[in-house]
């Protein structure tokens, strides 16, 4: 991965809105996991089945954590109508009702995959180093600021044009897979907009110093650390004995 | 306060369903703040308007904590069926939409009670042992396990019985409070008992050893402790220089 921006040294003027705005979009745009030699492979169509399957065994483990970050993210705010609007991830994830939501479509995505539900949920399969990049996000949103919590949240200004490429990819490359197994990376398009602008809206609002200002650059170079070493993981296990 | 129940060793036999149910169910009957002294007053009558606005500011650091505390233990679900219905007690206290929920109802009983709204908002009136109260509380729900978590959350089982009590007292006693200010504590009869029944159902099927089921019942007395310790603080304010 190539580097992006200056050392962060909490010296200079503030960034204006601009400026900040355009360091936080570059960070996604130079280290976002799309650009991971596995994301490659597996946009290209290069993928084997076992190593697709291996992909959404561990990447459940990321997403089983979502909502657990967020609730962390939660409890950092004291005012109820940003909790409202936050609560909502939440209910993206874990669904209105049983059966809706995220976690459910990845479970869905998975068994279009011909993976069990069941094997999926035990997580007997994920890998150490998925492990640690999961436990690393989510005990980053546990201890740290409320604005760089959020601000790691912001690969997601990058989720949505993935998104789209991802289906297209799967709908010409992995016909063994059944196409409403797709679901999740649908719903995620419209989700990953909405909650980027609102969690972007935040973070410049809330970064009142230049030093805040790059410590939410770094929050947001950290979880694209994180999603890079969920893949690097996933990509050298094929090589492990 | 008396004390409940042998010291918590954790050896010995594995209570019944019925001899834990008990078991919780007696801490509250012993220990809950309906018995404290600054209580007792509040729901004979014998508050003056300042005493009366003293709790209702303090107990007001509790009410905005409460959201905070069940997104902690929220975050130590690893299900989404079991967040899902956690959830429901966030959105209890903050609202579905703005001006509603828990926290609103609070600051309309001030408004009631010739609080503004902002004073209210503020924390300033709040006294330290408030806070150290509330802040011990939110950070035993942020170590703890989610069975002592949620086992602390079983004051409720005894928390409509009061809010009846109160809601009686408030009318007969202190009518220079408009009775629309009352909401709040109509709305956690029905609240409360479902609350509580919940979480009794929770930590039955989680308490596996005697050992939890000790933890569990020290959990609750802790609770109390934590509501007794914030009424002393409130109580003694009016002797402090």
């Amino acid at each position: 991965m190539s580097t992006v921006a200056p050392p962060a040294t909490g010296a200079g003027e503030l960034w204006s809105p601009e400026e900040f705005t355009a360091r936080l979009r570059a960070v996604p745009a130079e280290r976002y996991h799309d650009r991971h030699p596995f994301n490659l492979r597996m946009h290209e169509g290069a993928l084997r089945p076992d190593e697709l399957r291996r992909w959404i065994l561990n990447r459940f483990h990321y997403q089983r954590h979502i909502p657990v970050k967020d609730a962390l993210i939660l409890a950092k705010f004291d005012d109820s109508s940003l909790r409202r609007s936050w609560l909502r991830r939440i209910q993206d994830h874990d669904g209105p009702v049983e059966g809706e939501g995220g976690i459910e479509r990845w479970l869905r995505l998975g068994e279009a995959a011909g993976i069990d539900r069941e094997r999926l949920r035990s997580g007997a399969e994920v890998l150490p180093g998925v492990r640690l990049a999961v436990d690393g996000y989510v005990n980053f949103c546990r201890l740290r600021s409320a604005l760089e919590a959020v601000a790691a949240s912001l690969t997601e200004l990058a989720a949505p044009a993935i998104m789209r490429t991802r289906i297209d990819a799967f709908e010409r490359h992995y016909r063994w897979i059944e196409t409403d197994g797709l679901v999740y990376f649908q719903s995620r398009i419209g989700q990953g907009g909405r909650d980027s602008e609102e969690a972007l809206a935040l973070v410049l609002a809330w970064a009142a110093t230049r030093q805040e200002q790059e410590a939410a650059v770094a929050a947001l170079r950290f979880k694209c650390d994180v999603l890079w070493a969920l893949l690097d993981a996933v990509d050298g296990a094929g090589e492990r004995p």
